[in-house]
């Protein structure tokens, strides 16, 4: 059985999330890929927290840019943030030819153009599956098994915390103010909300989607983003008696001439529709191509479980020699 | 620019939809993968037919094994049947070291296991995207996407032509007989329609998923196997009273002791259910994972396109070096 040895920058939520799993599947994972992945190092602010998890062998850093002096034959980056140590460590990574796998949908989205060069002129890669939709394989499903297809139209529900919300004012016939103070307060949503309420964290997501659907690098600042802050329950209950739902829509669409659309918005759909079916924090996306005909998938689009399920299909990607070029970098 | 050659046996619906759809993205699959893929050869058992498409550069053989002598890197399999051609010819690529494109079903479900052996044994890849589900990606999202998981259960709606004619007798209050005559006039279901009716296509079907998500063989003969013949619209609009429709549902589950139970029967599920929604020819399925949680995806399982997608993208994986050993052969 071969070996691989993996670096982890960040062991909040979806790092802890990682290492459990590949502990608790390391069985099937090797059954499976024949091969074995040791963390051979990690890197977080704080070495001295008390964690959930026993990672013996592993070397400790503060400073995560370090791990890519280790022996470490892959890197996942977990940190977070467009910019700062992640960054500095995606491109550190890259330059010394060090496949990455990322969950960083803000990097990403900010500068997945030069992320893309490095990745092209190293020829290495990087693996990316965790940056939208969690545990759900959207990436996957468009640049590999539509990887025939044209793509015309991609629109999904990418924010839990959003669809959290618009589901439970609906259901409990509750105000936006007092669901959102609930939410906080279980920690469903963060102590400033306005990332996931103004659409921005979907804006993020949907501009890799974009950039994965029709070939180009991902344009932050074209995409026309509104959040689900000023909807009423009233709206809600309107849309209710039309026969529909109000949900926060993420959609792409590229017309004959080549010209692309990226908004985000709350949007009336019909009862009928795959997407009004989407409740609390689930995800759903629902591609449009020209040979398989609309896909649609469902899943969830969080938690520390679902988004590590993502990041270890990555690392038995990088394993099994499977690969996608990242992006299209400048011309 | 890299070259592939092809060479494709069978040439009805799907490998003409597989010729077509090969031309009309020469240039989205040359970005995209740096590849043009050639038909050097094809197979089909009356050369003289007038056919929609035009492969000048082709040289034709009226027995697909001769396929393999030929200069082809890869080798398409289009022609069904779990026997007889499909089968000399799968066996003579494999034992001859050449990849395998196949959307034989029923050859997968049958011989599965001899064919992984000589997949094993040989260093020899097989793809099988269009098997299970037509356009729909689902085998790379078990096998790949989902790589780091248990799968404790899945289930599906595997034949389009079961679910039109169910969703056909509710919508216009028709009787079977009635609604499968019509079908068969339109060309939706065959001349002798038993083997979709009687639940055996979507046996063949599930079989697949279920050795993909178990890690295990195909096994046929351990399916309880029931149709929809003997449904009436009294049983469709009793279900819709008790709030939900029947369906024909392929389940297969593996319980803590490993034992794994396969079961297609008409299933009564309550209108909430996202398979309660998969209305006419859709296909869907649900997979249920340990840290991905449910998946649901859906599309469209049949037609000539969506199936040639399914097979290019198998094309396309082989292309860029992707792949997965095929399934676990006899012990």
């Amino acid at each position: 059985m071969r070996r691989i040895t993996v670096a982890l920058a960040g062991l909040g939520t979806v790092g802890s999330g990682v290492i459990h799993l590949l502990q608790d599947q390391a069985d099937l994972i090797a059954r499976r890929a024949d091969v074995a992945f040791d963390i051979i190092a990690v890197a977080a602010r704080d070495p001295k927290k008390q964690r959930s998890f026993n990672i013996p062998q592993a070397l400790w850093f503060a400073d995560a840019r370090d791990l890519v002096d280790t022996q470490a034959d892959i890197i996942v980056e977990l940190i977070g943030g467009a910019d700062g140590i992640a960054f500095d460590l995606a491109r550190k990574t890259l330059l010394s030819g060090k496949p990455l796998v990322t969950a960083n949908k803000a990097m990403l989205a900010k500068h997945g153009s030069d992320l893309a060069m490095w990745s092209r002129k190293g020829n290495v890669q990087i693996f990316c599956e965790a940056s939208v939709a969690g545990g759900l394989p959207v990436i996957k499903v468009l640049r590999e098994g539509l990887s025939a297809n044209s793509v015309t139209h991609v629109r999904g529900i990418l924010n839990g915390t959003c669809n959290y919300i618009l589901t439970t004012m609906m259901r409990e016939q509750r105000q936006f103010d007092d669901v959102l103070a609930e939410a906080q307060a279980k920690g469903y949503a963060e102590a400033d909300p306005s990332f996931d309420i103004d659409g921005w964290d979907t804006a993020h997501k949907l501009s890799l989607l974009t950039a994965f659907a029709f070939d180009t690098v991902p344009q932050l600042s074209g995409i026309g983003v509104k959040g689900i802050r000023h909807l009423t329950l009233s709206d809600l209950n309107d849309a209710k008696q039309k026969g529909g739902v109000i949900k926060l829509i993420a959609q792409s669409a590229k017309d004959p001439h080549g010209n692309i659309t990226q908004i985000v918005e709350p949007l009336f759909l019909d009862s009928a529709s795959p997407l009004a079916q989407i409740d609390g924090v689930l995800n759903a996306v629902e591609i449009n191509t020209s040979h398989a005909g609309p896909i649609f998938i469902q899943g969830r689009g969080a938690g520390a479980q679902a988004t590590a399920s993502a990041v270890v299909a990555d690392l038995i990607d990088f394993a099994m020699g499977r690969g996608v070029p990242f992006l299209k970098g400048r011309p």
